[in-house]
C-alpha cells in the first residue's frame, strides 16, 4: 500500500463541494472515479479542506492509498486524463509516509476571497469573484479586519450546521487589499469553522459600504451570535489557496 | 446627434468575433441590439480593433451615434442591462466630438497573449489562456522577440485574408515575461496585420521549445512568406488590452 499526496486545482462551480453527496457531482467522487478508471482500485480520498458547493481551489491537498505500485507522475497524468472534461486538475503527485493525513496533519490553511468592485457586471471574471457595484472603502475594511485577527470565539461567523467541537479558533491573518477594481481578502489560520471566511467577508462588505464601523464588527464578534454578523458572502469568490504541513 | 465612446470588456469564446457576420453571434450585433432594446435606435457601432472569433477584450473602444439625448452613465447601465446574460460589459461611456472615430483616430493598440505553461490541464484559466504542457524557455522567447520589434515587412506573420494595404508595420513592443507558470506576451503598435499577434506568438512558442533560435525567427521575418513562420496561436490566449488616442 502506498500513500499519495496530490495537489489539486478545481473550479467549484459545477460541484456540490469537495465531499461526496447524493444531490450532485462532487470533486471527491470525480477524483475517485478517475483513479478507478486508471487502475481499477476503489479508493477513498481525503482532502485538507472540505470546500462547499461553488468554492474553488488553487491548492487543495488530497491523500489516497493505492495497492498498485505507480510512479507519482504517472498517477498525476493518468488521473488528469480520466478527469476530462471536468474542471479539476492534479497539479502534482508524490508519495508520502503512511501516517501523512491531508486533513489531520495540516497545520495551516490559506484562503483568498476575491471581490470585483465596479459598476459594470462581470464578464471575464464571472463565477470567479463576487461582483459588488457599490463603492467599497477597502482601507476601512482592512482596518476592521484586524479586529478579527487572534484567538476568539467565532460563533458569530459560524454556520449553524458547523460540526467543529469548539467555536474558538485562532485567526492568524485577515488582510484586505485593493488592486485596481479588485479587492483581495486573504485569511490564514490553522483551521476555520464552517462558512467562517464567507461570513467574515459578508460582514467586511458592510464595513466597506460604510454601514458598519470597525467597532460594529467587534461588537458582532463579541455577541457570539450568528444573527449579530453580516450575511454569508457567495461561494464563487472563495479560493482555497494552500495548505501548510 | 451625439457620439458616444464606450470602453468594452468581453469574453470572446461564444462570438464569431467583433464584426457582424452571418454565421453566428458577434459582439457588434449584441451591442447594437442592446442599444436598440434601450432606446429603439438602430445604430452602427465601430470598434478600434476587429477582434477575431474567440479573442477577448479588456479594453475595446467603440463609438456609436444616438439622436436621443442621454447621460453617458445611463447609456452604460442600460446597455449592460440589455446585454445580459451575454459576456459583454460596457465599462464606461462618455460623449465625444463628432469627429472622434474609434478605429481611425486610434494611434496605438496593446494586446496581451497569455500562455499557461504547466503539466496539468487548465481549470480556472480554461478558455482564458493557451495551455502548453512542454517546458518553455521564456528568456529565449524574450530575446528572440526583440528581433521583431521595429519597422518591418510582416508578410510572414500576416493572415492570407488580411486586407491591410501594406504589410509594413512598426512594432513598438513585444515583451515576454514569465510569472510563475504563466508566460505573458505583450505587443504594442499603432496597428497590427490580421493574425499578426497570434502568428508571432506561434513562432515564439517554437523558440521557447528550443526548436527555433532567434536567428531562425529573424530568417522567418526576412522570408516575407507566411509559410516561413510558425503556426497561428489559438484565440483564447489573446486579449485586446487597450487603445491609445
Amino acid at each position: 500500500m502506498t500513500r499519495f499526496r496530490l495537489l489539486v486545482e478545481y473550479d467549484g462551480s459545477p460541484f456540490v463541494g469537495w465531499q461526496r453527496q447524493d444531490n450532485g457531482p462532487s470533486v471527491q467522487q470525480a477524483i475517485e472515479d478517475a483513479v478507478f478508471a486508471f487502475c481499477q482500485e476503489r479508493v477513498t480520498s481525503v482532502a485538507a479542506g472540505r470546500t462547499d458547493a461553488g468554492v474553488h481551489a488553487l491548492g487543495q491537498v488530497v491523500h489516497l492509498d493505492l495497492t498498485r505500485d505507480c510512479p507519482p507522475d504517472t498517477l498525476r497524468d493518468a488521473v488528469n486524463f480520466h478527469l476530462k472534461p471536468q474542471p479539476i486538475a492534479i497539479l502534482s503527485a508524490e508519495t508520502v509516509a503512511p501516517d501523512f493525513h491531508a486533513r489531520f496533519s495540516a497545520t495551516g490553511r490559506r484562503y483568498l476571497y476575491r471581490i470585483v468592485n465596479r459598476r459594470a457586471p462581470l464578464v471575464l471574471e464571472r463565477g470567479r469573484a463576487w461582483w459588488l457595484s457599490g463603492s467599497l472603502d477597502a482601507d476601512a475594511m482592512a482596518a476592521a479586519a484586524e479586529r478579527l485577527v487572534g484567538r476568539h470565539d467565532f460563533t458569530s461567523f459560524r454556520s449553524s450546521i458547523c460540526q467543529a467541537a469548539s467555536p474558538v479558533k485562532t485567526l492568524d491573518r485577515l488582510s484586505v487589499e485593493r488592486i485596481g477594481e479588485e479587492i483581495r481578502i486573504e485569511a490564514a489560520a490553522r483551521s476555520f469553522l464552517h462558512h467562517q471566511v464567507r461570513n467574515m467577508v459578508g460582514s467586511l462588505k458592510l464595513v466597506g459600504e460604510g454601514r458598519w464601523t470597525a467597532d460594529g464588527l467587534s461588537a458582532a464578534l463579541d455577541a457570539r451570535d450568528r444573527r449579530a454578523a453580516g450575511p454569508t458572502a457567495p461561494p464563487e469568490g472563495l479560493y482555497l489557496v494552500s495548505v501548510v504541513y
